[in-house]
């Protein structure tokens, strides 16, 4: 498979979502057109977004729903398993582990970690919330390949150094903070602030127009 | 001002990330190839993301680190105050209204609002939370600006066009779904399991290459 960009990338999500509903609502075909309409995206940039993927579409006949959303399924690893537990129990972290949509996508979210006491011992959907004394051995004994860091950015960058050790290779990163590893370790940022500034840029973007 | 490109503006709140840190650290001046270094970026995007807004750096100087950041500041509309709430008090809800660096970048939470009778009541760090019954008269009488909809999808469209009708023009939308607004209403979305499929995504990615 070529090296596809970041840009075709995050845009496969979104294609996941909107085929999930469809499929939900039972519709068994749809033309990139039809689907450029609900999507509002040109036709032609699904056609050349799923072309990077050896196309999944037939001329005159559309997509099957089914069928391409398994395959973009698997595209993003959702066809196998991943074991991931969660670092900070906080509001963040237990909204995360609350969130059903992730364990019907492959997702198991096996434990929670934290330093409260007050938080240690308590059930959530994603599992018990553990001392995070223990992280470490639990890592390395569950074999866990997705860490989300929900935590201030002071201890996360070297919990996150340890848990490399530990042998994670991927981390969901909401510290507000680049956690600064080489290629090999995959980190995806949900820098939240970041995403509320975007936001008053356009505030005030439309305000110097008007 | 002309229009900038999404890619830059989506940059912009990074440089505003270092440049806080740069200045918390009481450094005075910074050249854009040192923060090239620091950010991982080249020197030649910076200056080139910079030049959209006029500059900011003198040849062989470099950059005054607190003078960009309060110009970044300003291009991200943190100058003035942004008066928001939160739809939706659950974990996620409480999460964003318990960050207190948002207040310190000028965003006024003022309240949250839930359906939960078992919530309403209950104190935050952004107000207390409010019955959802009251929500269309407070956004109102208090002319709040951003909603963040922390709450789901179904709910979440129907109470959005409600709150368009009252006013509101801009969403911090966490709800599964596109707001589908047209233009002139601003919506920056954070949709958290499309970020974990990216990252899912690139752990395929890595596993076909081994």
């Amino acid at each position: 498979m070529n090296k596809i960009s970041k840009a075709v990338v995050s845009r496969l999500p979104r294609y996941y979502r909107y085929l999930d509903e469809l499929r939900q609502q039972k519709v068994e075909r749809i033309s990139s057109k039809e689907l450029s309409k609900l999507m509002n995206v040109t036709a032609s940039q699904i056609r050349q977004d799923l072309n990077n993927f050896g196309g999944f579409g037939q001329q005159g006949y559309g997509y099957n729903v089914q069928y391409l959303y398994d395959e973009i399924g698997k595209l993003l690893g959702l066809d196998v398993p991943h074991k991931m537990v969660i670092v900070g129990a906080g509001n963040l972290g237990q909204a995360i582990a609350n969130y059903g949509n992730f364990k019907n996508r492959g997702f198991e979210i096996i434990a929670l970690f934290d330093k409260n006491p007050e938080l240690i011992g308590k059930k959530t959907d994603g599992g018990e919330i553990m001392d995070i004394a223990d992280l470490y051995d639990f890592v390395k004994e569950n074999k866990v390949e997705i860490v989300a860091l929900t935590l201030p950015k002071e201890p996360a960058r070297k919990i996150a150094e340890k848990l490399v050790e530990c042998g994670v290779t991927a981390f969901w990163n909401f510290a507000h903070t680049d956690l600064g590893f080489s290629e090999n370790i995959i980190v995806e940022n949900v820098h939240l602030s970041e995403s509320l500034m975007k936001l008053t840029y356009r505030i005030s973007e439309n305000n110097i127009k008007e």
